[in-house]
């Protein structure tokens, strides 16, 4: 049991009580203890909403009983957000997993927060439309957890963030009320754009009870290519170039040369050169139009000094080279026993420039430091790694340099993994103190107990 | 001058201190007293702050003095959201009109807020990128009254609306502070969505004093077509169908009966039948690969009972077509004495039945009622006009009236003008107690002393 002195047995009774016993779970412990992250904890018991009005049931005496509330998508997370480090309640949204409808004659998919990410594009794409935001776990992630988190992914070169297919949500507040955000339209501008402001907060704002997410057409087909440079900095010319030439790809993703050396033997040839770069470029839509762009865009790559090509216009082709990109981590966590994920986001042309900075991060801290994601929006997944467990501090000073030099170039310490406990200690270099202030004042306007996802972010 | 009694003759001479004489005209009169709807009221004075320092000052004094700030893009709104309807100070943003960047390596467009949209859309083209915002009056509204307003356009449908490129900004609280919000990257989720609450606040969160704006490759080329259909629900068929059959038109705009009967002499043909529509459609890309769409959208057209279309594939071509569509206002502001622009959006699948019900209201409430819009994405706009002044409160009747059905059918009051002043009376129609109670915490935590904007929208 967790040392929570703010839970009680008169709380567990309650929930069972208005719950019903067969939602609330006693002595719980994996997977309820833990995400994607290093962080643990057990809770004091975890509860399985079936409804809206569960939901705020358990708000409701969450204030009453001021216990602490922590809601879980599919624990696919890497910053702690879910986890109930002050013991208490873990609220788990994944028997709220209905997928209501895909409305093909609105272009709106209506979905229960726990449904996982892949199965509403699946469903969307059986009927000729397109969910787009694509984070790496969407097989295990819940759409709830991906809005709650603003999730990213490689599609957002294009595409944008989860925060833009949300049209509208209905939540549960932290004080159990039930309201409505947003709309169900394509557009929509009455009062203060709730629905956006619930989306990347972290389950700190309220509980997502049901999404009205925005569809598109299906893309009819997909190209891919991927290419190594002498240098990232040849690479991330061949960025820029394509896309002011007219080319916005659907993917463009980068390996730096430390990764290439982990995953080298899943190409088809040998890198050579200390500094090479791996680019990975994905267009989608209509066949004969793309077939003809990913010509432009292997043109650009030569232009720009690309010595060794990867077809990927097959099927088949396509899937060796994301198997090239998605064997990247867990090679790197094979390669040392401490690793650390930062998922940092620069301006596009501050890419090339930061990475070249690299080696001075790892000279000086002693530090091997892997980076590779996504060339065209700028975020790095930067791997930290160290020999040894007694290294830690090594890591934690180094990765603070790195990040006063990101917020310098303008950039930002996490483009889509979010704060949640892994990165709280980070957020007053890149917020101010008046910031922070306003967002506390919100975050009390909606929880002025404090029972929500408490300790998370900041507050 | 307003009968204001809350701004002293002290304010006025403290304010011409700080600033200097030079930022402060006493005695304002035209333009400073309107926008483009109804509302007219003369302020006590205008500022025109030249900086960040320039607007805090304004900010700090009106909190010591408790004197109400009115903040004043390009006057364009059409809700009466600049309008100093309590007397006090209206900030004009003219003079903080700097293009500070068009970034062609990072993609963005960093600008103040008081350039003019149309400026930074043709600066942008001239480097080959793209600010795709489109609202009506883009040649005379400014960018922060866009992002305050969250303004739409034709492009919507395709590029979504204001909101979806602004990536960060500066601006000074309703205390003077000034905060940075939102990244200068494609991608940031520390914190709360800080830059995207203020965008659509319509100026009664902070003053913006500096916009990084996503830029995207500029399309090479364009075609249209317009399409009249026997009655809306063929045309609304035509659009679902093109829609998911893989296009994804860079406009979709249509004209009611109504409308066509007032601009029908524009069109090369006669229209016949009493409940025709017309259809515009344009698309946008690459030429070759837009040419052939175009054919497949004339096909779905011509499937689903088109029996006159009219092409745009020249620049002359297009410019005929879209100034049909320009000429709808005009010509029903020409048609009757009292107009009344409204600007519901309802799910794209119930425009047809929505158009369908307008006759009834029109017989309940002795109205002539115009629907013209976005077909795209839902947004009509319904002209309710009246023969007499004196008809006024019919109009009102009739408004709400529409506004509850709207609601029912899963929409919203307002899909792009805002609530402003013009809309407040309709907004507990849309949004419930809980949902207007915790806005008002996030405005009363912004703006404790309510000074920014008072009145406007809620609160």
């Amino acid at each position: 049991m967790s040392a929570s002195s703010s839970f009680s047995t008169a709380a567990l009774e309650a929930l069972e009580t208005v719950l019903g016993p067969e939602k609330v779970l006693r002595n719980p412990g994996e997977p309820y203890d833990r995400d994607s992250s290093s962080y643990q904890a057990v809770p004091d018991c975890v509860v399985f909403p079936e409804s809206t009005e569960d939901v705020q049931c358990v708000m409701m005496l969450a204030n009453e009983h001021r216990f602490p509330v922590y809601p879980r998508g599919g624990g696919t997370g890497t910053s702690g957000g879910c986890i109930a480090l002050g013991g208490g309640v873990v609220l788990s949204l994944e028997r709220m997993n209905r997928l209501i409808s895909i409305d093909t004659e609105n272009l709106v998919a209506v979905v229960e927060p726990g449904v996982i990410t892949q199965t509403v594009r699946d469903a969307a794409a059986a009927k000729g439309l397109f969910y787009p935001p694509d984070p790496a776990g969407m097989d295990a992630s819940t759409i709830g957890g991906n809005v709650a988190t603003n999730a990213g992914g490689p599609a957002c070169v294009k595409y944008g963030v989860t925060r833009d297919y949300v049209l509208g949500l209905e939540a549960v507040t932290p004080t159990g009320a039930h309201i409505k955000a947003g709309v169900q339209t394509r557009k929509g501008v009455v009062g203060y754009d709730m629905a956006h402001l619930l989306c990347g907060s972290e389950g700190t704002l309220g509980i997502i009870t049901q999404l009205t997410l925005k569809l598109i057409p299906l893309p009819a087909a997909h190209v891919g290519l991927a290419a190594v440079f002498p240098s990232m900095a040849d690479a991330m010319r061949a960025v820029t170039a394509i896309l002011t030439s007219g080319h916005l790809p659907s993917a463009m993703e980068f390996l730096d040369h430390k990764c290439l050396q982990l995953v080298g033997n899943e190409l088809p040839f040998t890198v050579e050169g200390e500094t090479a770069a791996l680019l990975i470029v994905e267009l989608d839509g209509v066949a004969d139009q793309i077939s003809r762009e990913i010509e432009a865009v292997k043109a650009i790559c030569t232009r720009e000094g690309a010595n060794r090509l990867m077809p990927g216009g097959t099927e088949e082709e396509r899937e060796r080279i994301w198997s090239v990109r998605r064997k990247t981590s867990t090679r790197i966590r094979e390669h040392a026993p401490i690793t650390i994920s930062e998922d940092i986001a620069v301006p596009i042309g501050r890419i090339a420039p930061f990475i070249e900075l690299v080696p001075d991060f790892e000279r000086e801290f002693g530090l091997d430091i892997f980076c590779f994601g996504h060339a065209g929006d700028g975020n790095i997944h930067l791997i930290v790694t160290a020999p040894e467990r007694s290294e830690k501090h090594r890591v934690d000073d180094g990765i603070r340099a790195i990040v006063q030099v990101v917020l310098e170039m303008g950039g930002t310490l996490s483009g889509e993994h979010g704060v949640g406990e892994a990165k709280k200690h980070l957020l007053p270099m890149e917020l101010s103190p008046e910031s922070i202030r306003l967002q506390c004042g919100i975050r009390r306007v909606f929880d002025p107990n404090g029972v929500l996802n408490p300790g998370k972010v900041f507050c």
